[in-house]
């Protein structure tokens, strides 16, 4: 809970709704429980051909990505001043955004941020018009700390001393892959990078290691080889902050990897208990490790 | 042809049969024909389980990639020098090697240096323990320089602005990821990286691109994108040259990329004429650009 204004009539920003813009896949709708569970009214922004869940349940809008005015009047209109982002946006074509007299400005100067930009430039494009319209993006670690990955490992499996050695050289290769905008997700078998996640998403990644196995390119026994997770360096963690899931469990199963390790406080569980669960019974570990980008160059 | 030594006697390696060591894929079996061409005699080493072409045209043997001492000596009895390995190779398991006393010593050191490196470690400790026992080892630009790409555009088409702006970003991505070992392709669309080539194959990673824009997360209008492919620095390019070919540019055509491009004198064309012939008919380039990994760090 928000500490009170002085003045017993102001309302603090966590009371009032916090507006989720929902993007595709089910995180949208998970986070969405999830404040109902701690008491935290919620207005949803479900974006047109992205949110693909039900928000019947909640005070609710439906509007296209470009709609920029009518959805900063309906925040307004519901009083709400913080704004989260959740679930998967594709790359917005131009000519989807209605350029109505209040968002012309606005999709100028964005646009001219895009044009040369990776996905981190759309993301930050973003976050500074919706700041610029006086509203406070909030991330995750902030109103669902739950949902956030903590250090150790999460629930009963640890990865091998094998295994921490395939989590250290991903985390390096990730670094590494840093300015490229690329590489939020690698699979490494043996201190060998086999997969390298760019615009296809961290699933689909999994899956082509499964078939890797399958023809004898990973010719490693399972289980073995690891998924590491984590930010790159820079991301916008509010917006944008990287999720795993039980999808993602299912998938390195699947592929008979050893586990799956991500950042501490970096990473979103879409679905923890699920997740831990099922990571669980496929003796998969999932573990939290330390931050450490701040040791590194 | 090779010089002549002064004795008459003295047979010249160049007129020695070519040890092919042939893998997977029809390169090998393209690279005979190349050398039959050129009246070089060749000596086919196909191996069991990778090579996958009839090598009945050309005295040849087939042997287990392990059967080291068993190769040595056919290759010895045939008179041949020279080596050349050509295909693809899956990593061998340890299990696969015929320990008899001839290869134990080669497959001890072979193992205690592959232990820890990824592809490029295999295909280094391949190239000491053949040159160990007396054979050199030749590479595509020596016997078969016609199917190594040249400078400029191969074909009438060339690539524009845009595609040369998404090459020069497509060169520094693969440089940048030299250390990690991976990374020898990427996709690149309007200066973003779209797709990394790990453990998958070329191929592999352009039909991915083809599904990124059928879904939405590649959405620039075809043709646009380059395929972006050069050696790894400190790559092995007598053993492991990379290879482009006709199913290379179909598979960009089918992904709706603007062309190809590849280091002049460090890829090779598994089949020119009819890749070139394709691209033209699909309104690809491919295109060979100078080396340029001297000039960065």
């Amino acid at each position: 809970m928000a500490p009170r204004g002085a003045l017993p009539q102001a309302v603090a920003d966590g009371d009032r709704p916090l507006a989720l813009i929902a993007g595709g896949g089910k995180l949208p709708a998970a986070i969405a429980e999830a404040l109902r569970r701690r008491g935290r009214p919620v207005f949803v922004v479900a974006i047109e051909e992205e949110a693909d869940r039900d928000f019947a349940a909640y005070p609710h809008m439906r509007a296209s990505i470009g709609a920029v005015a009518r959805i900063r009047q309906a925040l307004l209109d519901n009083g709400c001043t913080e704004i989260m982002m959740a679930g998967t946006f594709r790359r917005p074509r131009f000519s989807d955004i209605e350029l109505d007299l209040g968002t012309l400005r606005l999709a100028l100067s964005a646009i001219l941020r895009l044009r040369f930009g990776g996905d981190d430039a759309v993301v930050s494009s973003v976050a500074r018009i919706v700041e610029g319209e006086g509203f406070r993006i909030v991330g995750p670690d902030e109103v669902v700390p739950e949902m956030v990955a903590s250090e150790g490992p999460h629930g009963r499996l640890h990865p091998s001393r094998q295994a921490r050695d395939d989590i250290e050289c991903g985390i390096a290769a990730i670094m590494r892959m840093a300015p490229l905008d690329i590489g939020q997700a690698v699979v490494v078998h043996d201190r060998r990078i086999v997969a390298v996640e760019a615009a296809e998403g961290t699933t689909a990644m999994i899956e082509r290691c499964a078939a890797l196995r399958k023809s004898g390119r990973i010719n490693a026994p399972a289980p073995s080889g690891v998924l590491v997770k984590l930010p790159k360096a820079g991301q916008e963690l509010r917006i944008e902050m990287p999720v795993v899931g039980s999808e993602t469990v299912r998938a390195a199963a699947r592929a008979g990897l050893a586990g799956i390790a991500v950042e501490a406080g970096g990473v979103l569980l879409a679905d923890r208990e699920d997740m831990c669960r099922i990571a669980e019974a496929a003796g998969l570990f999932v573990f939290g490790f330390r931050p450490s980008r701040q040791r590194l160059p």
